[in-house]
Formats: structure tokens, sequence, C-alpha cells
């Protein structure tokens, strides 16, 4: 990376729709450098918080159809005149690493589309650090006018709680005949969906599907209640044959007016800004922990791990 | 958990055998709260740190055999008279999930042994964690007798350099006929490993066994010398069978003597010993600031998240 980076350049270059800018700005929030983070965080300062942009998180399985749900998701909008940024954190996506040529065709088309922006994410495995990033990635796509966030996470557990925290809307995806497996991991996720889309209903029998229905009415019955009010939904669909898109769309569409008309859109906002702000208190005092560490090594003359770390913090905490 | 524990009594039932006071000691020190850490700690330092066990790690991908291997040889070690302790921290084991009944038996026939103690990992995904936590388990397993430790990993790359933090000899397991693919991950697991078994070679034909080992050769002359002077090994075995298991302990006994003999078995152990501290250490700043941050509140007038972090540091940091 050059020398002389100049934030009020690419801010502007950003808002005036350069996506070379855009890209830039990302890799700067996703560097472990300090400088390359501050140098982002002035980028974004030049721009306003968004409003009305629309993030919405992703999640299955692998294997589920989570990148072409997905692409035809981020076609459609497009198609209607939205702007669409599409991240996608999950590490063994086709989005990052290439795809079956089904795949490879539609996303080329909407990577061709001026109207659609799509930032695989430089991750290696850290869940904590990948929705940091994404964090700032999400107000750098909202800067230079995508106010549509799609964003892609594998289902493993832990990731989900983390993107729930920096989206409005979370859509879970899954497969016919897989809800009579509802527990653990899986319930945690369907705590937190909005909208449980079962994905390639064309590919199972009929039965399956109506067995599926019947048995996520029924466990969804007996989840708690969205903070945000909202009743959690079920739609059939397949991303593959663009079916059940539209209907989708409409109940996201509802379920934005919803949440701006309770208030829980700005509410959800400002304590997600909050946990925001605590994850870099974190993050930036255990940069400076290890600063200290470098200067001033731990006493090895103890033979007590614990007693060392204790010893130290007496002597470098003031 | 029951308010009186009195780690001097724990201490004393560990140190004559009493099984159930080791776990006992070993989930306190995986307890997410700082007392029960405490008492851990007071338990350990009741002990005087072992100078003579063997810490070994076991990796390798899914379906390499790793626990079939690692029964295998926890058994082997049974039979010469030596107490083996098996720390299974791969969340996916047949160890701490559940096995197929082959599995199963011989797994049985060794958690029946009084010279073995099996302890699967109670973790959720948190490799930082596991190891922190697996340092602890560590001693108190060798304050307790077992002075043969295996510790299980799954290979995913971060696991294994952390796990290489805490043990004195790293063993990777592979299949025949995945040698060609040496690169990324794998390679960096390679260089961390200090004797590669090629498991399952029954299985594999023997044209393949035959250019595994000329593929193993070739790539370690590549590697760089590893810090203890031992020149990486390659032997071919297989878990199942038991093929193998008396050439490899012959290996991990010269391998003990040399790095006894050349100071690297307690050079090696100060280091680790003291990043360990610095583990403790951040640990410990992170519940801090989390306990300031429940107290100052983040002001949430700010419109930036960064903003609002590098007020309250300003404010909260003296």
């Amino acid at each position: 990376m050059p020398r002389k980076i100049d934030p009020i350049a690419i801010a502007s270059a950003i808002k005036n729709g350069n996506r070379l800018a855009l890209s830039r700005a990302i890799t700067l929030a996703e560097s472990t450098k300090l400088e390359h983070l501050e140098l982002a965080q002035e980028i974004i300062h030049q721009f306003e918080p968004h409003q009305h942009s629309k993030r919405i998180a992703i999640t299955g399985i692998p294997g589920v159809g989570k990148s072409t749900f997905i692409e035809a998701l981020g076609l459609y909008l497009t198609q209607l005149g939205h702007k669409v940024a599409i991240l996608a954190i999950d590490p063994s996506s086709h989005l990052s690493k290439g795809s079956i040529l089904g795949d490879k065709t539609r996303m080329e088309e909407l990577a061709k589309n001026d109207h659609a922006y799509i930032r695989p994410s430089a991750t290696n495995g850290n869940l904590g650090g990948i929705t940091s990033r994404t964090y700032e990635a999400i107000l750098l796509c909202e800067a230079a006018g995508y106010d549509h966030i799609l964003i892609e996470t594998v289902g493993v557990g832990q990731s989900e709680t983390l993107v729930n925290q920096i989206s409005d809307l979370f859509i879970f995806l899954q497969l016919p005949g897989s809800g009579d497996d509802l527990q653990g991991i899986k319930r945690g996720i369907m705590e937190m969906a909005d909208i449980i889309f079962v994905n390639k209903v064309d590919a199972f029998q009929e039965k399956l599907i109506k067995d599926a229905k019947v048995d996520l009415a029924r466990s969804l019955q007996f989840l708690p209640p969205k903070k945000s009010n909202w009743k959690r939904k079920t739609i059939l669909g397949s991303g593959l044959k663009e079916k059940g898109i539209i209907e989708l769309w409409e109940t996201v569409e509802k379920y934005f007016a919803q949440i701006q008309e309770n208030n829980y859109y700005s509410e959800n906002r400002t304590l997600q800004q909050s946990l925001q702000a605590e994850t870099y208190i974190l993050e930036m005092i255990e940069r400076q922990t290890k600063e200290k560490l470098k200067c001033n090594p731990i006493n090895k003359t103890s033979s007590n791990a614990y007693l060392m770390a204790k010893e130290w913090l007496k002597e470098n905490q003031n």
C-alpha cells in the first residue's frame, strides 16, 4: 500500500461511485495495522450514518444454497432499481472461492451490474474479527450509495450472534425435511431469525415440504417473541428458480415498514453502535497491552504462569 | 457447584489419585467465572511443575483416524506401565461425541484402565479459550501423576499454533496420497510437526504408500529446521491395526532424549510459560475492561462508534 493515503480524497471518490476507492477503503478497514484502521475511520467519518438502508444477514448450513439465493435476491433487487452490496463472510462461500458453472454465470451477471457491489471478505477464521470489520464495510458501502446490504454468513453458531449485532434483519435458509432436528445451535439461530426461507423446495417431494411447513409452524410457536415485535415468517421457495423471491422481498419490506414505525430500527442501530464501540475498546486495549508487553516483558523467575501474570499486572497497571 | 471449595483438600485428593477431584479441578479451570479460575490456580499452585512429563499434541484433518490412533497409542503406553491423560479438544471428536462401535469398545477399554484418564473438553468453538484452559488441564493431570499427556486437536490452522504453545512434541497424522497438496495451511502444520505419521497404510495400495513416502521426504527437506534441532521423521502405520505404534514410540523417546540433552525441553517450557502468562494478562485485562464498561457505559451521543470508543478510552484510562 502506498505511503500517502488521503482519506478526504478517497471519501469523495466513494461518494462519486468509484468502486476502486470503496474497495480500497474496505481493505484499509480490514487491515491489522492501527494506522490503516484510523484512515478507514477518517473516511467513514466523512459520511453521515445512513438512516434508511437495509442491512440483511443471510445464513444457513453449507449446501443449503446461500450463494444461489443471495445472487437471485441481488439480481431481483437490481432489477427493481436498488443498489445492492453483497458482503460474503462465509470462508467456504462460492462468492469467494469460485463456484460451479451455473452460479458463476449468475455471479458474473451480478458482478457486471453497476448497481451491485460484491465483496468477499479477507478473513482467516477469526469470527470476531470478521464482524468487527464487516461493520466498517457496511458503513462504507452505504456511503457509496448501496443501501441494500446482503451479509452472507455460514451457520456455525457463534458467527450468527455477531452478525446479528450488525444487521437489521436475519434470514435463515433451511432445507425441507430438516425441521425435525430443531435443537442446539439450530434452535439458537431460529430464535434470531426473522424470516425462514425453506430453499430448494422444487427438489423435494411434496410431502416433505408440507411436513417441513407444519414442523416449522410448530417450532416457531414455542420461540420467545422478538424484541422488534415482528412475528417470524416462513417462506417456501428456491433460489435457483427464483421461486419465492418476490414473496420474500414483500415480507422484507413489511418487516422494515414495521420496525421503522415502532422505532425498533433506530433503537437497534443505536444499540449496535454502542456494541461496536465496545468491540473497538476491547480491541484497542488488547493492542495497548501487547505493546506494553513488548516494552516490559514478563518476569520469568516464577514457576507459575498465573502468578507471573498477576505480578506483571500489579507492576504495569496504574 | 457447591459454595465451599477447599483447594488444599482437592489438591491432596488429586495427589492421591482421586479422578473425581481431578475432573472437578479441570472443570473449575474451564469455568468462565474468575473465582473458579482462581481456585483452580490455587490448586495448581500446590504442586511443583513437572520436569519430566511428555506433552504430545496430535493433529490431522477429520477422517484421518486421530481418535483411533490416540486410543491405540494410549493403550500401548498403559501396557508399558505409563500413566496417560488424553485431552480431546477436537469438538467433532469421537472421544467427546460418541463414536462407531469399534472405537467405542477400545475407548471403553482405555477408560476402564486405571492408568488412563480421558477428558473431552468443554468448548464451544473458541479456539483461544480451549488452549488457555488446556494448559491448566495439563498441569492438573501431571499433578495427578499422568506424565504422558496426549492432546488431540483438529487440523484447521489456528488451533495448531496454540496447541504448539503448550506441547513438547507435535505429531501430524496424514493419509497416503495426500502429500501432493502440501501448501497453505498444511504446509504450516508440517512446519510445526516433529513426527509425521502416515495413517491407514493398510487401506491403500502399495504404490500410493511409496509415493507418499517419496513426496514427504521431498517436502520435508524444504522445510526450515526446527528450533529443537530435531530432524522431522516420517512413520508409516495404522492406528486401527496398531501398526507403526512401537516404531512411533521409539521415535518419541529418541525425540525427548534429544531435547532433554540439548535443553530445548526446558527452554521451550519456560517460553511457553511466559506465553501462557501473556494469555492470562490479556484475559484479565479484557475482563476488567468489560467490568468497567458495565459501571461506566459508553456515551451514546456520538453517531460514530469509533469516536465513541476513543472518547470512552480517554475518560476511563488513567
